[in-house]
């Protein structure tokens, strides 16, 4: 189950890092800002959780996330051409694996450090959305994440409050972990299939 | 008189979580944009000061802050048909008490940690404006406190560095803080009542 | 030696901080939005940097930084309508320095406290360029230094990389300091003369 972990791991980073660098590649950047926008979605959300946590920068401790992101924004820098013509639907459901698997991994360890679900719950979220936020505005959007649209966020929060209401359930690590990365994609699977969205407010 | 900044603290939260949510809804955006928001202003500030100050984050100390923001943007969220329409001068006033508050109390935290009266005023003014800085560049637009402009950042810039001044001068503590806080709130009256601003470079 | 590398890292300031002055002039801010972006490439990124590596922030510690980039204000907000006639050509020539300069003493802090070359190389980019990426995202643009143009990142990358294989390759530090600022300089200085450019993604 843990080489299971890890390989939703480095298939999350790498196509968060895509994501990113496909966004780079549509608003005309050069291969730096490809790189720049291939690493925010997949380090940035939790390189801000482990600076608000006061913990060590988790790609500074192992750099094998950064080697990851720059392989996908080498290949997405010469495979161009080839992505943008495709619908690209195996991204958005390998996108939905490593959303389940960030928001619950990134609760795991606020709860870990804070103690308290709401921080948690918060930065599990941060962990799997708040790179996006960056790389949308760093290309002069309003944050996907933030319009009317497929449930996302949702689903991350979702993911990371479940994880913490189980393990305060008492239910053991391993199985909260699990059950609540299910959860997650379920709800996004159903942003993907269904079209589900969140409300905005009335006018 | 440490009730009144108790309440004080929770109107300035309350209300700059409103200023977030207001711009959410005016940009469209869905429930968890709203929420995104009204947290940039209500605690981004404060969590760029802990962050660069090297303190734990406050509200990971203590959450009550993020349930007073989270139920500003519910709050907004629910009324925001009825928001739209006001004038919301009380608003204006209210955010005026919270930037008083925040400006004097991000500097003093900073003069403690720091002992620099530049980083401390520094600090007191990236407490009051940073996380509405955040706000707008989110919102796609240039930040309102920099714009010219009713006077606002100088009213945070003031109270900061008039409370540094004060504590230099040998003034006790709290005089200083309520002294600060009462020039900041006058400055940034200026501003709204009479419409005072800073001037633009010449071209 | 020592002197000299004082007086680039001065200049390096001072013009950073002018480039984030002029943006805001040209973006019709007021003084405060002046201050505000002539702080961003002048400190912005070596804070990021020291956040991430998890030291104390540089201008905390000793703030004649702050000091150098105010005066780099103020002076601009004087001078704007003077310095928007200029081709500002000595402009570019300093910032290179600074630039040269920036990213391998960046590099050169955290290869020490990380000992990883890849994070000391991302390090050195990020103190050199990660400012002037947050002026132009306030600013409202595409972040110059991710779109096509002269080569600029690529000579902080240049310069970073080659400060740490030269010291892997046993180079003394200082040697490898000069060395790998020339480098960097130079490369940037393609970028200035010829028009040198990086490569975007075949659409």
């Amino acid at each position: 189950m843990d080489n299971l972990l890890t390989i939703f791991d480095f298939v999350g980073i790498f196509v968060f890092a895509i994501s990113g660098a496909l966004a780079a590649v549509r608003n005309g950047m050069d291969l730096f800002g490809i790189i720049v926008l291939a690493l925010m979605p997949a380090v940035g959300g939790g390189t801000l959780r482990d600076l608000i946590l006061d913990q060590p920068v988790f790609w500074v401790e192992g750099t094998q996330t950064i080697w990851i992101a720059l392989s996908a924004a080498f290949l997405t820098f010469l495979g161009a051409r080839y992505l943008e013509g495709q619908r690209l639907v195996w991204l958005a459901w390998a996108d939905a694996v490593g959303l389940a698997l960030f928001c619950v991994v990134g609760a795991e360890k606020a709860l870990d450090v804070s103690g308290s679900m709401l921080v948690a719950t918060m930065m599990g979220v941060v962990t799997g959305v708040a790179g996006g936020i960056v790389r949308d505005v760093i290309c002069n959007e309003i944050p996907f994440v933030m319009k009317k649209g497929e449930i996302y966020a949702t689903a991350a929060f979702f993911g990371a409050g479940a994880f913490c209401l189980l393990i305060y359930w008492g239910v053991p690590g391993p199985i909260a972990l699990w059950l609540a990365m299910l959860g997650a994609f379920l709800m996004r699977a159903g942003g993907i299939i269904r079209g589900w969205t969140l409300p905005q407010a009335l006018h």
